[in-house]
């Protein structure tokens, strides 16, 4: 495992971290389950999970996508990949974040609450796996990224509690 | 991904299975931080990590790695690396599972509390990391065990707590 392996396995998932962060910035709006119950009489995602973060946080990621392309088309192969590549991420990462809320709310983790370990790690295996058919990793370099990601997040999380970005430090 | 690359990752994982499962019917006795406690006046681990549990559950796991290299010799090559590489996947899992301990006890989890996520990905991550420099699998394998790997553990609680060997169901 070298350095520079280690560095593109973070260049790799960039536009997950971009899609699993930017909610924090362009959610809000109509909650994605309409506000409707699950039959335990629990919300089914809760008010925390909106249209427009999803929509926003796939268009970010997948912005974010083509960007990189330019800066290293080689890596990608063609616009064409990067994008798909992108957007795979995106909303892997997305989807495996409202498949934790589902979960928490059914526990009865209220919205916001921490669930140590999902919050850090499902979204990236959700993306890993969705973008796994079109480009994926070693596993090194794979292991890595599992076991350094839940520092990234919650030092990305502290710095938006810092920046009032986000009223909870986790 | 043949449904054969499939169970061969979950015939690599099975020792770090088996070590996390046996503290549940070989632990008690001593706990590893002698009931000290952090500076956060809290303990350090709590009294369900004990000595007994963490070497009984590297025995267990190295002992299945044993028997592995007798059933599929081929897969390890040698029984020396069979059984290092069952000693790594069993101490790893253990570690994880300490290390996620005390990041439960931080944030005052109780004890036996879930921490969902971590409680069923951080002995995961943390077996195939210190088992990589021996024997790793290839990337669709990794994402696959944490893909599916929380089913399976959430199962064998429930199936545990059903039998009266756990006091709660996760």
């Amino acid at each position: 495992m070298s350095l520079s392996s280690l560095l593109w396995a973070f260049w790799y998932i960039l536009p997950a971290y971009f899609a699993n962060a930017s909610p924090v910035l362009v959610g809000g709006g109509r909650p994605i389950d309409g506000g409707r119950y699950w039959k335990d009489g629990r919300r089914v995602f809760g008010d925390g999970k909106t249209w427009r973060g999803l929509i926003g946080g796939v268009a970010i990621g997948t912005a974010v996508g083509a960007l990189q392309y330019f800066i290293t088309p080689e890596f990608y192969g063609s616009l064409g990949k990067a994008l798909l590549l992108a957007f795979l991420l995106s909303f892997g990462a997305l989807f495996g974040d409202l498949v934790g809320s589902f979960f928490k709310r059914r526990i009865d983790l209220p919205r916001g609450s921490p669930a140590i370990g999902l919050d850090q790690l499902g979204f990236l295996i959700s993306a890993l796996a969705f973008a796994y058919p079109v480009k994926t990793l070693d596993s090194g370099q794979i292991i890595f990224l599992l076991v350094v990601s839940p520092f990234v997040h919650w030092g990305a999380n502290y710095f938006a509690y810092k920046m009032g970005w986000k009223s909870v430090p986790w």
